[in-house]
């Protein structure tokens, strides 16, 4: 299996791919009569036809070396990750090519990094590397369509440092 | 100053105020091949002629007794706290009692508990009880008016368990 070494996640590597949601740089806004940091709007969402909603994922914690096998992606809209915990978690996405993801790159997160997929972008599942596996996830809901393609590889690749 | 009791966060108790965002009761849906629950749609959100955005609030971590000074609202869209750490965190809510907050109450969250304070609702500011004081703020961008109430008490409470 082709090997992929995850890389350390900053918002400039992850830039083709949607946001890294940090408190980078400085705050936007002071607030609570100055007990409060506020970093304004760091998330770019489309949800198309549809909503902004907030779900729980709660998904089984993984470990290295992790095999990835599909991809999957949203033509209808973005889907942000927040981890309820500081721990970190695995994100694989992929530039699109002819239909199909192309050369998937991973990343490892640290504490206090979520993450926005932007719409129409492929990615892996939600693989959190420690328990509880708990996620508030910003997705669409309603709106028309199906809103999930699949892609499942030939020959999958294994994740590893 | 009087003095109130923080309570434990429930669905029940906190349902006047807003939703508190669980892994409540069944999961909606099984994903990712059998590895991942989604809690589906968690969320009342309304943000009236403006859009959800997602933002982070870095908060100064408080302690008891907490003096609670002042209330807030938003009238034109809800506002839901995701923790980014499995740490509880101080919801000081209250209804509306003719433009002004009556009879607050507090809760202490659990650990996997986010809340979403719904459109227009009296609520404390954000009061995290350990570092870091990190969330994800799901609430309202753009549209139009100020979308921001405070009310400061004469004489204020004082909250401690």
């Amino acid at each position: 299996m082709t090997r992929i070494v995850p890389e350390p996640l900053t918002g400039g590597a992850f830039a083709p791919f949607g946001d890294v949601i940090e408190c980078a740089g400085a705050a936007d806004k002071i607030i609570n009569q100055g007990q409060c940091q506020r970093f304004h709007d760091r998330a770019g969402m489309d949800f198309s036809d549809g909503q902004a909603g907030i779900s729980l994922f709660n998904a089984t914690p993984r470990s290295f070396p992790y095999t990835l096998d599909m991809m999957e992606r949203h033509p209808d809209g973005s889907q942000a990750f927040i981890p309820m915990t500081q721990a970190a978690f695995l994100v694989i996405v992929a530039l699109d090519d002819d239909g199909k993801p192309s050369a998937p790159r991973a990343f490892v997160t640290k504490s206090g990094q979520a993450i926005n997929y932007h719409r129409n972008i492929w990615h892996g599942v939600c693989v959190p590397l420690h328990a509880p596996g708990l996620f508030a996830v910003v997705d669409r809901i309603g709106g028309s369509g199906d809103n999930l393609q699949e892609h499942w590889f030939d020959d999958p690749f294994t994740v590893e440092p």
